[in-house]
């Protein structure tokens, strides 16, 4: 899905999506153009601050987002919503959705 | 690391821990055993929910737990704390760890 790195997140508070899923595995299935169309078009959202994102059996995306109004503004963006509908209809087998607000943040970068 | 599974968490409110992380890849360096131990560790605290974790690239771990103090009070855990010293000279290029309290859930299984 995403790139490989750490979102850059400014000082808390701010929102956090995290979704979870357990995805059908069909090949060809226009799942993974979706995605990447997705992840385009939520960083173009007002208030997206970054993505996270990792499969291996079970798949992990957080998006982080200024407030939950952005997040949840992003949840009803047409094109999304029809993305989200095909994704249960389809793609995943199951998924949960947990929106959640960042309260401390802390990390280490080797020198 | 974890099972390939999505934790069954209580209704909100509930603490999330995020961990990001990039990883200094060395064949035998004990990470695995070290994630497998501190996997157990954590299921056996108090205020443990659950764990989803996948790497691709880049890490996520996500742990749940009843409050920010039993999230706090794991972080302590002496054996914790140690595995945390270790992945920070020797495992980790670079970590986020991000506290988060989860106001709203949803989600969808197929029938």
């Amino acid at each position: 899905m995403s790139e490989d790195s750490i979102a850059c997140t400014p000082s808390p508070p701010y929102t956090a999506v995290i979704f979870t899923s357990l995805r059908d595995e069909t090949p060809d299935d226009g799942y993974a153009e979706m995605a990447q169309r997705m992840d385009a078009l939520a960083a173009a959202q007002p208030g997206y601050l970054g993505v996270e994102s990792a499969r291996e059996g079970v798949g992990i995306t957080v998006s982080y987002w200024a407030n939950d109004a952005d997040a949840a503004a992003w949840k009803r963006v047409v094109e999304h919503s029809e993305a989200q509908r095909i994704g249960r209809e389809q793609w995943y087998r199951s998924y949960r959705v947990r929106v959640a607000t960042v309260t401390r943040e802390y990390g280490h970068d080797k020198p």
